[in-house]
């Protein structure tokens, strides 16, 4: 009797600290109010969005809806120099891969657990800052959307994109929505149909992030005293604000369900869908750093060939 | 018994190659699963969006919304040097006007046909691509607000606008409604309500267009390889893809209906926009190219001394 | 009985003449179907969007609603130089704060008085547009966001900028959801969460403002212009054009009450956002003239020191 109190006592403490295993791709540190992220997935030479970052996050999702004192704004950025965060592990879609994450969310049934991480970094009651120095490609980009703002540096190095078209399928976290209420439905079309890659100043001028730097000391100098200063603000307003401009620009989370998510899983399961992701992981060593995951936009036509 | 199955092969057949009168407006080549279509109505000399234009176009979308195998790309220019597609026949609206096209939508009852002709390619499974040489005005300019994506030259033919509120009516296939999701509400209100005309490069400053290029080489040459690289991907996707897209970024069938559609049907019948639309049909002579119908930003100011 | 008849005779007439209170704060002038509107409050220095302008605003929309003839386009400017328009008088959240006018709106009975001022001109039949000199911050802001069109010259008295976050609380009527469908989910968060303050320049890049002329000439004779042009055209076509263009580019009612106003309700409640305030009352004299009116975004991190 007293194991099995202790055990669930034991089980209670884990799970909140940590509800999911806990693996290490985010370092974070706290100070003024501002929580700063640096995203590594050391599992993965591109920072893929697999299980280990995807656990992470939903762990730090739940600290910071818990959180109503000392944390009001959130930075992220990324430890890989090459890679702000890279696309979804594409193994997942194969019939036998075994994830420690559950498929749905707990909090929305309805949803996918990776499509729910995005959902719920939009409702974190903290404004949230992606700090862009390398390739977000796929899930990695309907990240970037998911947060309240994202500023770039103009290396070459920063390269977004959705390239889910080009495996025959679709963007399934809703990414290209949020595109589309920020860059207006013909560029989106534009840039998410043909798969390609953006660079930091035409990401700028046609709005797909707030702003690019010319160098990644003003990128950062800029950042830090936009995040101190919202951080002075009581975390309620900063709250009640996102309420409301999310209420008249986030697309809703049926829509992202019925018209991204559920689309994605009936594409996933084409023939020609599993076809391509098998070149591709051929092409790219199970999705390690070299040309293909550089430099995808230019890469792509080839694997048609 | 024979004769009579005989006869209803035959329309079978006729029905499945073409539901509507063919008229040859549209010229059409097919490539590595790009389908060109050139607007070219010969029976106007400003290329307008009449019945002959409008036939063609349904049998068009009838086609494509069969074809799931070689087109994943339709690109539309233009045959006419100084009209993209100009705006609707106004003779439509005169009593005794008789068209053999029908007044609904045989698949979506509440939407006039013309209408539905726009939203039908909106829903397509291919992508679309407007390549924009000359005027595009009213439907004209709803036209390529209904295509996935929008190009331009800066040649000084081209000017785009929605011109209905000068007529006392308004644009109501749902034009300036795709348009401020692109440009946003107050420079659509800007440029809608003063019916004037927008040159490419402002069109693209704003958003309108994805992009104006320098020289007529330029612009095809992107387009060209923007569709051949698209086509490369799986039509499923592309299909998928759109459908988050449109969900996101596009008004819906009944706010078009209720909020352009219903508008127009009561404003037409007003005498203010009648007596307009034959003094406008004065001016131009039957809506032939001339002053009025080259340069109509300029020109209104004048039909209202 | 005659005196009562006649009282009521009275009451009548004075309610169809001015329903609200007269303060004399909207000076108009009517010439070619544009009406122009200067506001000048003149019992604040800083243009306080106040009971007395909201008053004025009211009877002014009253009159605007029942014009159905001579009156196509409203112009609305400053006499304030420093001050386009500026924020919600403050005072009106403290407990015992006296106001002549209702608390809820007599036509839409869930949108507070001041919210339904800025709704009910989204719905004006003419076309309205905003010619911005000086600041407006706050409702200032949304105020010119519930306007069709605005635009600025760039003189460094132009500051626009929602400072509600800044107090602990959020842009209640709506104001930060009609800018997130102009500039987009990102700039709308960098802007509003930091409360800071956009300049007419940067205003035009990211499309908070139709365009930003370099001189206050070249400002008003396009607006001249602009208007002149517009009230041409019939006043049905412009009310018919902006039914559709607001159907697709305005937040709904509902959402305005319940994810901006409820918001408000909530927040302005708390102790903290009571207690910034009274900080600013003091700091600015009761909101009058000085270093923090002029320069709010530059002063308010001070303000938490």
């Amino acid at each position: 009797m007293f194991r099995r109190l202790l055990s669930f006592a034991s089980f209670a403490l884990l799970a909140s600290a940590a509800r999911y295993p806990s693996y290490g791709t985010l370092q974070t540190t706290n100070s003024s109010g501002v929580l700063n992220v640096v995203i590594n997935n050391t599992f993965s030479s591109v920072n893929l969005f697999d299980e280990h970052v995807m656990s992470d996050l939903a762990n730090l999702i739940e600290t910071l809806q818990a959180n109503d004192t000392d944390i009001h704004v959130v930075v992220f950025s990324s430890g890989n120099k090459d890679f702000f965060l890279d696309h979804f592990d594409v193994n997942y879609f194969f019939p036998g891969y075994a994830s420690p994450l559950p498929i749905f969310d707990g909090g929305i049934p309805t949803m996918l657990f990776p499509v729910a991480i995005l959902w719920n970094i939009t409702q974190l009651p903290q404004a949230t800052i992606a700090v862009i120095e390398g390739r977000a490609r796929g899930v990695g980009n309907e990240f970037l959307m998911s947060c309240d703002m994202r500023f770039a540096s103009t290396s070459p190095s920063v390269l977004l994109g959705q390239l889910e078209t080009s495996f025959g399928s679709n963007p399934g976290a809703g990414g290209a929505m949020y595109l589309a209420q920020q860059i207006g439905r013909g560029r989106t079309f534009e840039y998410v149909l043909s798969s390609t890659d953006v660079d930091a100043l035409t990401a700028e001028y046609i709005g797909w992030i707030n702003c690019a730097f010319d160098t990644a000391d003003a990128l950062h100098a800029y950042v830090d005293a936009l995040a101190k200063r919202i951080a002075l603000f009581p975390l309620a307003g900063i709250a009640g604000t996102k309420q409301g401009i999310n209420a008249a620009s986030r697309p809703g989370l049926d829509v992202i369900v019925q018209d991204a998510q559920d689309v994605i899983l009936r594409l996933e399961a084409r023939p020609e869908v599993l076809a391509f992701t098998e070149k591709f992981l051929a092409a790219t060593n199970n999705q390690s750093i070299g040309p293909v995951e550089l430099n995808y936009g230019e890469e792509v036509p080839k694997l048609y060939n």
